[in-house]
């Protein structure tokens, strides 16, 4: 099912035939002083650099089945994308390295070229891929490294949170893991009736499949919590439960989330109701947490969900005040449903 | 035969135990601001990053049957790294994306992180591993990403050869070809005469074998090669015809390699033997071929192998001043023996 018969394959271009039909797709860094074609790229920087990496393999992080090329690009993208806003960095650079089995499509290798620099013309404007690599594997597999420019500013991390801030998130909650749900329940068959059901899933919850195909985290935010005096801050890609914890750990407090906020600021999205357990323990939203000091003016587009204590006896993660299970995502540990 | 019966593996230890156990093993970068364990590694530059990236997949590119994972470590960051070097640049950092089976034994990850910090240590001092990824494929897969820092100086391209000048080679030249060739021709059956016969291989060609399991190719004289004013240089990984031919296209010149030059330099490297042919199309040497202009003086470790004369009929690539095949390595289009 992977390939047509009038389709060229990997395989039959070879690498730099492939990489020359991709880098056609690729708009270039503006930070970069070098691009792609030699040993190495070559980028500048105003500040500290971030850097960050994270692979996606086919199977256990995504299904060609459900993901076109182009959106595989775009979630490639903006996974790495929210890491480096969270450190309170501007994206200026992706290296993609793929491995695939030679018979598949050049197409959608060049579909995957596309998304990805779709991602960075929309969520980070002058961000672009400045290396990669291709080689072969038995399933399709991307590792991503995305890296960020501080301009000077300290970086955000996720053990400044101090007891009397407020908790605030940006981006969409919850909707990932509601569409990864319902494509499990709808569409875990492949074949016709699978692509049927696919695109009558995509008519009834466009904002949640959307969502966990292809997220759009709200990247540019990351530098503004940063200069608004942001005291911690967190892409969260395992669940805001679990991702919260990492904070309040790290900052020796409480984080303390609030329900009724997390309803009023959350509980409709795009059209999509989304319930407080996907909220919660849903994983791959890819938004920002951040906590704000007293005295701070969040970004538009942060709504407060929750407020910072010292360290309770009820543990790093409350919810309402009492105890609360930071449960969320690990690739080895947590068994997707269905 | 990837695990005995009482070893841990990834997937009963899940992704946070295992980044605490391989983090253990890994030692700091100097440029780190920021190490592991927040969205992103926060790094210093004094002049502009370089940045390249690598994939490794089990099969295609590596067998662990013949590499232990201390070795396969210390490949994946000695290959990357030569990138770094090629551009004249000091290897500050590296960003590691490990994929495998849940029933991988962690001890193998330990090992691959332990070869990884040893690499960086012997070969470039102050780089270290700043962050990385675990997740679930069907087999091992490694994507490595490294920087390294300009530090002021321009980047040595492939592109700035200028005829009249003198090639020169810094490492081991068709000693890894070797070793692959040696392996698939004695060791490519897996069990017990198969590791029986890896350690007799071993004793027998031991500066081939290492070669190809574990190279050591010159970081420092990427830098030094810079200082002295070399006009172009490149990692060689692919063979040195094909790399030269590189050199040659960009430059827009003829790269005349000189068998004697070649033979004198390279024809018995650590006790073997290396013949001709293996020193042009071997690959995975990952040494650095160089330009230098003729009032510059080459860094101690640099041979001459050959000159850059203006575009010949002939092609980009001459041997002995007659064209020659730039022939070398893609992982699509190339065959492996045995």
């Amino acid at each position: 099912m992977r390939n047509g018969a009038e389709e060229t394959t990997v395989g039959e271009l070879g690498e730099a035939g492939v990489l020359a039909r991709i880098l056609d797709r690729l708009g270039p860094s503006a930070s970069a002083v070098l691009g792609p074609g030699d040993d190495c790229a070559v980028l500048g920087f105003g500040g500290d650099a971030v850097i960050t990496t994270d692979t996606m393999v086919e199977g256990p992080d995504f299904r060609l089945a459900w993901h076109g090329g182009f959106e595989l690009g775009r979630k490639l993208a903006a996974t790495n994308l929210s890491d480096v806003a969270a450190m309170g960095a501007r994206p200026t650079a992706l290296t993609v390295a793929l491995a695939c089995p030679a018979d598949t499509p050049v197409a959608l290798l060049e579909e995957i070229a596309a998304g990805l620099d779709a991602a960075c013309q929309e969520l980070a404007p002058g961000c672009g891929v400045v290396g990669g690599d291709l080689g072969r594997a038995p399933v399709l597999m991307a590792a991503v490294t995305a890296l960020g420019d501080l301009e000077g500013r300290a970086p955000v991390r996720r053990d400044g949170a101090r007891a009397g801030e407020t908790v605030c998130y940006a981006g969409q909650l919850g909707l990932a893991g509601l569409g990864l749900s319902l494509l499990f329940a709808e569409c875990a068959e492949a074949g016709v009736a699978h692509r049927r059901g696919l695109a009558e899933l995509r008519e009834r919850h466009p904002a949640a499949v959307g969502a966990q195909l292809a997220p759009a985290p709200p990247i540019a935010l990351g530098a503004a919590a940063a200069l608004a005096g942001a005291s911690a801050m967190m892409d969260v890609s395992d669940g805001l439960a679990l991702d919260a914890a990492r904070i309040a750990r790290a900052s020796d407090i409480s984080l303390d989330l609030d329900p009724a906020l997390l309803e009023a600021g959350f509980g409709v999205q795009q059209g999509q109701r989304v319930p407080l357990d996907a909220m919660l323990f849903g994983g791959e939203d890819h938004g920002l947490l951040a906590c704000f000091p007293p005295d701070a003016e969040p970004p538009a587009g942060f709504l407060p969900i929750g407020a910072v204590r010292a360290r309770a006896a009820g543990g790093a993660l409350l919810l309402a005040g009492a105890a609360c299970e930071p449960r969320g995502w690990d690739p080895f540990v947590s068994r997707v449903p269905g």
